[in-house]
This record gives C-alpha cells, structure tokens and sequence, in this order.
C-alpha cells in the first residue's frame, strides 16, 4: 500500500484526506472549520493533529498541499493568506518535510483545483484548459500541454482581476469593472443592494407620482431577507433570480456577462479546449449558463473553439489536486 | 556549411533569405511586393525565382517559412490568406518539401515573429513572452516554456480581437472595443476622420455661436491631407500627434489604453516575463509609450512583474523566426 495524503488550507476550513495511489476513493478524510481567531500556528496544530488521526502511525509516501492564497510553487514557501494572518512567508513545504520525512508539493488552490479536475474531474483527457472558481473570490488556474502553467513570477490565472467593463464599479483592487467585481458572491450581494438602496431613496424623495415605468423587481429579494439588506448574498441573489425576480436577474446576468467576456477574451488570446467553473456561484442555475456561454461564443472569434464544462469535484478538487500533485 | 532558407509570405510582399547555421547575418536576401492581382500561384511563382536566385544550385539543410495569416503548423497548410485569393487550405510544407527534398516548417507570421524575437531579438533569454505586433492589424504570438503556444487549434494569439470596451465603437469581427478596432493604423486613421468629419458638420448645422469651447485640436492633421481626409493613415495621426495636434492625440492616446488594457489583462492572466511590441504603430512616440506602460502597469495586479519593449528585429522578424523555426 502506496498512501498519499493530501492537505487543503482553505482560509476558513482545514481538511486533510489519503488515499492509496490509483484510487478514486479515500481511505480517510478529515475537516474542521477555522476558529474565529485563526492564525498560521492554530492552522498548523489543526492540521497536525487531523493528519495524526488520518495516519495512526503509518507514513505517506507523499505529501500534496492546497493552499487559499498566493505561494511560490517552486520553493513551496506561501507568500500570505488574505484570511488569516501569519502566514507570511512560511516555508510550508519543508516545515512538512523536515516533520514527516517525505517530498511535499505545495501550490495555492486555484492551480491545484485546476490540477484536480484534470486529472481526476472534468478535465479529464485534455491537455489545456483553464479551471475558474466563482465563489468569494474569482480566481484560475491553467493546465497546458497537460501541466500546471502557474506564470514566470507565479501570478497566472488571475482571471477574477482583468478588467471586462472600464466604466464598470470600482473594485477593491482599484480598477474599475473587473470580473470578480460583477461576478463574486459577495459583489452580487453588494450590487442589488445598492440597486435596491437606491430604489428606496428614489421613492422617499419623490414628491409626485413618477413619470416613467418603475424598475421592476427586487421584491422577493426583499423577502428572502426579511427587508434586512445587510443580509443578502450571493445564493439569495441567485434563488431570487431563480424564482423570477428581474432585479436579481439583472445583478447575476451581469456577472453571467462578466466572465462571458473574460472567458471569450481568454480564448482568442490562449485558444484551449476546455474551461472548467466550479465555485458556489456557478451553481446559480441554466439561466446564468445560458448567458455566460452565449458571451463567451460571442466574444471569441468564430474560429476559436471550445467547451465550457461545470467542475465535477466540488470542494474536493483542492484535495484531489493535492493528490495529483504528488505524482508532477 | 550548413545553410537555411528562409521564407516569408508576408501578403503585400513576399522575402526570402539564406543565412549559415549559428551566424545572424544573411548571406543572400531577395524582396518583391506581390503584383496587384496576386493569387496562391503568382506568389509561389515569385517565391520560387527568388529561391532558385538566392541558391544557385546549393541545397538548404531545411527550409523555414513565416505566412501571413491562419496556418496549421502541425501540418505546415495554410488555412487562408486575409489579403490574397487561393490560399485555401494549401499544403505549403508538402509542396516544399516535395520541391526541395528538404524538412520544412510553416507557421503564422505572428508566431514565427514571436519565435524570432526570443530566439535573435528583443526575447533572447526570456522563457516567457508574448510578441503583439501593431500594424494594419494587431496580433500576437506566445512563448512559453522557451516554445511556441500555439493553442488547442492553433488560434492562440489573437489579442487583436480581445474586448477592452464593450461600449466602444464596432469592430469588423462584430464586436464592439476590441483592441484592433482601437489600436490598429487603419482604424486609427478611420476613427480620426470621423471626429473631424462630425466637428465639420456640426458646424455647418450650426446657426448661432457655440456656447461651448470647440473640441481642440485636428488642424495639424488636416494641414498634414491638405484637407481630404481620406488620405489620413495611421502614421499620419502619429506624426500629428508629435506635432502637438490635440485631436491626434486623443486617437493615438486610445489607441495605446487600449493596448495597455489588453496588456495588463494578459500580464493577469498568464504572467509572462517580457512583452515584446513591433509593427509600425509602436513607432508613433514617447507619449504613445508613455500611456501604454502606464496603463498597463495600472490595469495589473501589483505583484505581477513585467516589461514592455519594443521589438529589434523589424521587418526581418518573420524571416529570423523562420530560421528558428527550421531548429525547433
């Protein structure tokens, strides 16, 4: 028996898994969320002591790590977590190294879900693609000639931070219209309630009856939050538009567009066969599928082909990309 | 003596070269422009005699050849030519191969010309960099790995036709901003010549004084017609610009925003060492570089590293990519 064990450092959850290598199924697998307080040394001890209880005593052959922010695959060294503090430059491959006495891989887990689907997922006999997660974030990971394309500096796959609309909301990076900015949960959440504030404000300051046709929607957006606007997300965004709401519809249609554009953009200038989307936005439904691929068909140039695919790992991908990783 | 020869279908003109393995300067080098009805035949035609003049009687140990528009490179057929008849799906390699009993490589001149700029030019010693070339049309070619990226179906490449405005004015391929429809000469001169055209007849509209100040600028670049703007090019907007005309200005400012968008989008995306920028466009100035640089640097993330320049190989990048090509 040939045990691998794979580790993802998430930012909010820790999970640790191992399996035999060529099997499709884990032997163990363990999760924990983060505490409030979460930083580098109190991931580290969670994660020590889900991999003791995972192994009882036996030695992997390999160790794979994911990791929720920026790191240098080459030294292994994260640079930062942008969730939790203290992981500045930690040399996280040979502190594994030196603890277990075997080769570790470390990659940050846009590359390794990318990795994941690949091999194991909906990437499975193609040699380039392009996986994107649209969750909090939007971020990428490319697989070309059948191998990890993480950039000179390692920043390839930013795809959350190309700008699709100049005219667009300012995001948090500066720009103005970039994909994560019309696309994100959180983003989506922030866009309809700014829609909806501003519906507010239109009508307490209206002193006659309006002239124009009001604009339509929002009212069960309003209901699945109770009027509370502090508490809209992105899934509400997405249930609303589900259940016909046309502002809702309007917020995550544009987000819909946004990656449409991104995805088209990036295949004229990459031209690979596939394109992955996993992320809990990417289960809004047919509707957000519908016009992101019309966009994406529309955007690249006719004869410029590809598919896009919905990931099939779920939250596993940043595990089983670890697991591949091992094999590189 | 190992010699190779070099080909380059260039569309308006047609270049041959032959240069000794290892040394950077040619031994014989022959140019004709294409006649004005040229089709695939007249051109191999013009091609063979500059051949059979270039060898006289020596055998090239292998042939390499730059084309002007959509190749299979796998298979070394052309797909089509954009600016001559007939070149629907022709197996150039074959036939050269067949003529000359020697191996041959044929691939776009975008990609040949990326190949040339890394191997002898402004991208020696960078494993990653992506070549634009701005000129009639905007293209570009990539190396990753110290190789070509020539995408899933060969398209890779095509920043021309990447969207950078999705409010900007309609391009050929249908869409609207694409970075071509901004930046390329011939749509810099177009877009000049609207402007003017618009300030022409909003002042024959006009009955009463304008209340507000006149657009600037334009008297340069009409001295520059002798007023019939349909002589305006590209270059002519560029030195207009380096004049001090202020309409000129703005068009070629555009012109290098959209650039520097595609740019910092890409640098995102893939992360690549170097830029390398050729074609007559990127010879309009300081100013134009100035903006482009700056935009580009703004429209990146800060940890992504890069840097633009222009290339150094000139018109003879697609014949020194071919030679590179023969050694790949």
């Amino acid at each position: 028996m040939t045990l691998i064990l794979a580790l993802d450092f998430g930012g909010t959850k820790l999970a640790a898994a191992i399996v035999n290598v060529g099997s499709r199924e884990w032997l163990g697998y363990e999760r924990r969320l983060s505490p409030a307080k979460a930083d580098a040394s109190t991931d580290l001890e969670i994660m020590r002591s889900l991999i003791y209880s995972l192994l009882q005593g036996t030695k992997p052959a390999a160790i794979g790590v994911s990791f929720g922010g920026p790191v240098d695959a080459t030294t292994g060294t994260v640079r930062l977590s942008h969730h939790v503090a203290g992981w500045e430059n930690i040399p996280l491959k040979h502190l594994l190294e030196d603890e277990f006495g075997v080769s570790v891989g470390v990659d940050n887990d846009a590359n390794v879900a990318a990795l994941g689907e690949h091999r194991f997922g909906a990437g499975q006999g193609y040699d380039s693609l392009f996986y994107i997660t649209v969750s909090t974030g939007v971020g990428g990971g490319w697989i070309l000639n059948g191998k990890p394309w993480r950039g000179a500096g390692g920043m390839a796959g930013e795809i959350g931070h190309i700008v699709v609309d100049p005219a667009g909301p300012v995001c948090l990076c500066g720009k103005r219209g970039c994909v994560e900015r019309l696309a994100s949960g959180p983003y989506m959440a922030q866009n309809a309630r700014e829609i909806l504030e501003n519906v507010d404000a239109l009508a307490a300051s209206r002193r006659v009856p309006p002239r124009h046709k009001e604009r339509q929607g929002g009212e069960i957006l309003r209901g699945l939050v109770g009027d509370d606007l502090t508490l809209l997300t992105g899934q509400l965004v997405s249930e609303a538009a589900a259940a016909g709401d046309d502002l809702a519809k309007e917020v995550l249609h544009k987000a819909a567009w946004a990656l449409g554009v991104g995805i088209g953009n990036l295949a004229n200038l990459m031209n690979p066969q596939r394109f992955v989307l996993g992320g809990g936005v990417t289960k809004a439904g047919e509707d957000f599928w519908q016009v992101l691929q019309q966009v994406a068909r529309e955007t690249a140039l006719p004869e410029v082909d590809f598919e896009i695919v919905p990931a099939v790992l779920g939250d596993d991908a940043p595990l089983w990309g670890a697991v591949a990783l091992t094999s590189i």
